[in-house]
């Protein structure tokens, strides 16, 4: 069995994931995208990259696209409580001789750049500028209305290993996992801030980044983002969905930005502060897993990702596996 | 009992009501809430006129707001089939002693002015200049995101003889309808198009525009349209709902312009094409009729309406009643 | 130009279409599938049939149910204005040489079993025993909460002809279309009552049924269904979507019942009384005309479809066409 | 200033508000309209009491209904982290005077009942009874679709004081307030799970409960609740609403039980885990506060309240004041 105790015991406390920064070829056509489209608030715009956030968000950013030559990964996002669990943070990291230093961002008071034993970079702050939410602004409301950015999702060659770390070392709590046959982890959803996840790992060629979900208030601004992106000639850029997936109870969708950086608006998951709440085990075979309404995915969805500027990608540890996803037999 | 038989043998056929010309004061005021608020398509506009349409509309318009000291109602408008309907209906009118001539009106070929018994300023035309729909463009779909023009509702001083004529002389069909206690029309739902109404006629002092109607695709559109205006400060321009009626099963919204012209966003009610479907009485002293979850509608609902242009206004032939809409009961 | 005229000169007049006859092997599986799963009312339930409405009908019966030993449709219904239109359409049957003679139909006053030159089993009725409206009983509403019979679409060997068969024989007027290379029609959608079609025709091996159109009054009904669907364990009769189509605007989901009969829960087209709302014409070649989303259909959708009993079937007249719905550039 | 500062350093840990235990006077007209009307799921029946929960609830009750010869509230029930708080809690009331003992419920552990100082019924419990979630049983959704207990209002005599005592002694964060002119605590919104409010405060006659908040997927399940109320016969039991707070930006609708108890069915609120997160402060005559479309609240929604058992009830310490609540103005 691979699962690990929750542990209650690490000293500082990791709040919520908060954002995540793209590398991106044309800030305008990301504009047009993000902004446009998808009616993400523009927080800032430098001359190299911009800052976007959610309609509810007082946070100054939950996007950070930055003028890049590649379509990489810069930094995934979290917020502590306080100022002083960066430094216990840092400590920690430390501790376990991983890599952590304490580097400048735009509009956060302090961060700490750090990295995970694959090298995931993961950037903490207690502080971001604070900026007026949009919540209350409806004649601002387009797109997909988006509130709030909710979750990272990635893909790991060692999921087992994946899942100890930000379990044991970091805090997470587990919501829903699926085993390979061997007992070992073969996808984790894990949560701070209460509902199912924050941040997932997923079996798979990486590190690299599957994707990030935008949290939306209903079913219906997600099929009006699919209607508008159509209208604007974004059609190739939905890959996947509308769906409901078995795991987490989320109405999703999930495209792709200018750059191929996946985003899945979604709805619709559930309340897990309960310190007893099971998680939730699914069979590797179940195909409600995936989609409950028997929809395959498409083979990009399995196997496209973002890499981490820098971060060699290695294969998975599990051997290739015919049942992935459970596309073919349903193809 | 006040109920007549449906006119079959009309020669000419009148298609739908397809429009109102309101009086405004002021065409900025008017474009801030028809179309950056409610979110009309502008057809064009003129030095004295704006013309809207809905999203799904390919006639030039259905709304024309025409600059004037008096917040008024020009003319109620109506589609007929063919060119020679016209022509026909014309023939109508004046055999039964009612003016009708032709006049030149914006962007329709051929149109016929008529009155009423009772003053009301019916237009007549076959042909409007045709103009792209705007349905597939998902991308301009804002506020209650309004499809269609849907019908027109008067208030009369003669209920039963304004009936009457819709339905005995014009070929309008009833759908739903109230009783006095005497067994005299209090209101009448009568269509031409396949739903609910084209033409609502209600007890009242009149004759008056009561409200024009707008069907948009879904409820959520109706909600996102209360947000929107209270987020741009027409909180008060909020009369009554949402609610959902009795009478037509609608999902509805009544608001005011800034003319204080009333419109009702709806949306749900049914197809009424085959000529077995009977009509639906209503009991006056049920208040499920006015709405089924209980809220009373306010006073002015019950009382505000807009003039027709020089059309004199006369007291319901009917006395007051205490349980006019019930709400009085409710309140 | 394959387009003809529509023919406003035939003395019967078609009210709609109105219900469907399938047969079927097991009532009981028919009746978890249509009533406890899909929400339709059973209206009456025989020793060899279900006899099923929408909640807002008051015909008696939509959707008619047959024990059989094939998964066969025995007739499609359509609803005439008046008793005399049945025998004006008898002899017009007969004046172009098809065969069209009374039957017996149970809670039918009178009906007229007619065939189309191809062989379709076309049934018309001018009255069904009136049963009560369910549409304010929204206790009983569930699964799709279907309202209404929308509409047929039939594949047909020689879309061409089909077309001019109900257009020029039948007064079906035409909405949208698509046209062969050549000009042929390759497939047509027309209707009677208004909206975007009552009797649609794609080209394709035939003549068979490809599906029967259910009226809803929301996108969010249509989500349910699937969760309900997922859970009740009709996972795999889900076939494709939800999506939205470019032709007709409906956002659709197509399900298979327990005999392969295929549906169509759809809800959003538009208004089409107009005589001059131009019919609107697709590219074969535009992926938009299948699905708005750019999600490919599964290759049953372009295949499958339910034959009528004892008609024979033809291949198309049109010879295999790679681009035929386009799914093979998409998958 | 009113505003205190958040307590970090209580030793115990208070997950969230978990049920309320309502004294009821016919278990079977509760059944009806908790179970049959609303949709809530029925975890047990014991010869006196209905233990429910909603669709994704692991524990066993959120809503205990105690046969009873009054309609009276007997508990508000809070979930801690783990069975060492309740030990924690029991000293911490005791410290303060304030009384606590252990105590047997059924389907729970243990149980600590403890008052607040002006006398509400507080119970704590780290463990009940797990069972199923029906989250993904979709086919068992009805009504409102209730998924889950949300949160607790409640009127009291000294919001000051009250609020002090929920935030200064147990833990619970501010998110909106309002001021009366001198400075003090009008009304208060804390919250313990992340989200607007596991508890909130209203100035008025009390210790008494306003309501309980039940949480839903979609705005679209509250119109459906409406819509089956009317149908059943519930349309009395519907009060206020639907309609937008300012306050809490909640979708609402408020409903009286058979036995006047007052359930808000709500969706829509934000994610307040941030610690940065500040309070959200409204000006008391702030018509938005109440309602962001205008439209005001019955009288009885500011008078009525359901007793605690055996508690006594004090006016209000604030004079009244002619603009609680801004309905006079509004009316």
């Amino acid at each position: 069995m691979a699962l690990i105790e929750h542990n209650h015991n690490l000293p500082f406390n990791i709040i919520r994931c908060s954002h995540v920064e793209y590398g991106v070829k044309d800030l305008d056509a990301s504009k047009d995208f993000y902004v446009d489209t998808m009616g993400f608030i523009e927080s800032e715009r430098t001359s190299d990259a911009l800052y976007l956030r959610g309609l509810e968000e007082k946070n100054h950013h939950s996007y950070v696209l930055r003028k890049s030559d590649k379509a990489e990964v810069l930094a995934l996002g979290f917020k502590v409580a306080f100022d002083k669990d960066l430094d216990l943070l840092h400590d920690h990291f430390h501790s376990l001789g991983l890599p952590a230093e304490f580097v400048e961002r735009h509009a956060e008071e302090r961060t700490l750049a750090a990295k995970s034993p694959l090298g995931m970079p993961l950037e903490f702050h207690a502080k971001q500028t604070r900026v007026p939410t949009m919540m209350r602004a409806f004649d601002k409301y387009k797109g997909l209305s988006p509130l709030r950015f909710d979750h990272i999702n990635c893909f790991t060659p060692n999921c087992q290993a994946s899942y100890e770390f930000f379990v044991g070392q970091l805090g997470f709590k587990l919501t829903e996992y699926t085993l390979t046959d061997k007992g070992d982890m073969w996808a984790a959803w894990t949560h701070r801030k209460g509902n199912v996840h924050d941040m997932a790992l997923t079996n798979g060629k990486g590190p690299r980044l599957h994707h990030t979900g935008v949290w939306t208030a209903s079913v219906n601004n997600i099929i009006h983002l699919l209607d508008v992106m159509a209208s604007k000639g974004y059609v190739m850029n939905i890959e996947r969905g509308p769906g409901r997936h078995g795991i987490s109870n989320a109405f999703f969708l999930y495209i792709l930005d200018p750059d191929g950086h996946r985003l899945e608006p979604f709805n619709s998951d559930y309340l897990t502060v309960d310190p007893d709440w099971e998680p939730l085990g699914w069979d590797l075979r179940d195909p409600k897993r995936q989609t409950l309404w028997g929809a395959p995915a498409p083979k990009s969805w399995f196997e496209h990702g973002s890499v981490f500027q820098g971060v060699p990608v290695k294969e998975s540890d599990i051997e290739s596996n015919p049942i992935i996803g459970g596309y073919e037999d349903l193809a």
